[in-house]
């Protein structure tokens, strides 16, 4: 199967400038990037990465200025069997969250993400599209039913958690122990204790 | 296996005061409740329900003062055999999340929440307590680390999404059905669409 990371290479995640610099926001989102690959390729997948700029990154990478939605209905245009599509993301990404995706023999198979997003699908089903704006997984989850597709969503936090706010660093330093989670070490990027929720704090 | 499922009856979440007034979130709490209690009847279990002050819930209530620590260390120690807690604010849960939160034949299995807690847990060994303060996932994972405790986590976007601020009230309205989205949908409660993640407003 076709398993494709998209990501942007040109100042990628502007929620995190609160906290890192537009050098450090590329460089950490590399180092997620780094992550999710490796995770992919170990589970037996060969991931090919498509960036809106270059970027350093331990798989293939082909530069495609295009938005994400055209990118994405381009590659399922013209998929010649499965494709999967795996956001870049999501340092959380495990092995095993990985074979959840990929077990369902299901026409569609979505990978809700927090507030709304979808950080994952497989897609078996000529008709299938994607629309990322707003609340993507209704969307999708519409364009399915629709197109008389059968279903699956994958009941996971490591796809769920994509990092795109400060708060989000915490899931990465709880959770993870890949180039993400040391790239925020070194930054010193560390958990904050408040009431309520752990978020982090920058020494 | 006992099945516990903790709830605050007495100005419970408090962090959702922008959006609904004490009653309303005493209402939406024991509609949160009745989810999660029917949710766990429907997969064979049969919940006892712990609350603070009384509460309404299709499932038997004890009233019980104390603190959440005490109060589950107290019922660890007195266990004749695996005790499972599951949160009260999981409206989310479903029967699968729930078969696999019991599937693993493990000392310990954790389920995490969205920024460090510990929305689920089921033990089978007499020496693990607990410690809901800051990050407890952390806390957790080192006391069944010090008391030799094999460890499972499980990995569930719906037994991690906790309902505690205004922004998880999307998750509910997106992802479910139950009783805790109607009694949202009868308040008023809308998506919002943002830059970002989808969040909620109310008319």
């Amino acid at each position: 199967m076709r398993v494709v990371v998209p990501v942007s290479g040109s100042d990628p995640k502007t929620r995190l400038a609160d906290v890192l610099d537009a050098d450090e926001r590329l460089a950490f989102t590399e180092a997620m990037l780094g992550d999710v690959v490796e995770t992919l390729a170990a589970a037996g997948h060969a991931p090919e990465v498509v960036a809106t700029a270059a970027v350093d990154c331990p798989a293939p990478v082909t530069v495609d200025e295009r938005p994400l939605d055209p990118l994405i209905n381009g590659l399922l245009a013209d998929a010649a069997g499965a494709l999967a599509v795996v956001m870049a993301d999501l340092p959380l990404l495990s092995g095993d969250a990985v074979e959840r995706l990929f077990a369902p023999d299901a026409d569609v198979v979505l990978a809700p993400g927090l507030g709304g997003g979808t950080n994952a699908f497989v897609c078996r089903h000529p008709d299938f599209r994607v629309d990322y704006h707003g609340a993507s997984i209704r969307d999708h989850r519409r364009i399915a039913r629709e197109i008389g597709a059968d279903l699956v969503e994958v009941d996971s936090r490591r796809l769920a958690t994509d990092i795109d706010e400060p708060a989000d660093l915490a899931e990465v330093l709880l959770h993870s122990d890949g180039r993400a989670a040391d790239w925020l070490v070194d930054a010193g990027v560390e958990l904050a204790f408040e009431d309520g929720r752990v978020g982090v704090t920058r020494n």
